[in-house]
């Protein structure tokens, strides 16, 4: 098992595992040829600095992925923080610490960039996902609000 | 009474204005000349097309401060998020609607930029900040967890 940043080739399988989900299967749209628009986003990831798609691979697999953000800040003395984004895990590999290991493996590359704080945001609808951060140290100290445009 | 792009001329009045805050006192380091952090910071989020440090000034004052970060994200078939952090008003110009109009601006932005949503997340420790949003149409539909480095 490794996690390495993604590339074009692995965004078929990101945009399958984003989709079999149950709020993902409401906002996804996993057909083949891909939605222009997964390919133009995956193209302003790539080639920002600040920006790093990981995925994990077993045995040529995607079987795993998230996004994490670097944000330089003001606040906090001119304190860098990270953001998590977009966490998932294939079905038929969840129960067996893939997923601890995947947020192991991005609060360590946070640290590596000099981020004072790594964040994210996870919708109350999903407890078990809750329960899985407040185990791997995470505080539920704000409030995370969001503005549909 | 203006809203615009900050200059590295605005940089100590906007530290002052996060210092001068309740959280923000035990964070900050407001001094003359300012700890290089808060400059180093300051370059990296002028330099960068998804940073938007924004002031508000009155009558050549700094008022009132906020950034934005636009995020690329393959989530929501390839949508981009805007962020909203580090959101302060001069305590002198409170209660005014200040806020109001800084809110509503960022969120104008983010819709020119092609943002989906605006998110943000506010310290469980700031209740009139929670009412403050939700009066403005943000809905706390998340939990806002945060790991310290």
């Amino acid at each position: 098992m490794i996690i390495r940043k993604a590339t074009e080739n692995d965004l078929s399988s990101i945009v399958k595992l984003l989709a079999n989900d149950h709020l993902g299967k409401k906002r996804e749209c996993y057909q083949e040829p891909l939605p222009e628009s997964y390919k133009n986003a995956f193209s302003e990831i790539n080639g920002d600095k600040n920006n790093f798609l990981a995925v994990v691979e077993e045995h040529g697999c995607i079987i795993g992925t998230l996004q994490l953000t670097f944000i330089p800040y003001l606040t906090y003395q001119g304190g860098k923080r990270a953001i998590i984004e977009g966490v998932r895990i294939d079905e038929s590999y969840r129960g067996k610490g893939l997923g601890k290991k995947l947020i192991e493996w991005a609060v360590e590359k946070s640290r590596e960039q000099g981020c004072h704080v790594v964040q994210l945001t996870t919708d109350k609808n999903r407890p078990e996902a809750l329960e899985f951060y407040r185990k791997l140290g995470f505080i539920a100290s704000h409030e995370g609000l969001k503005f549909h445009l």
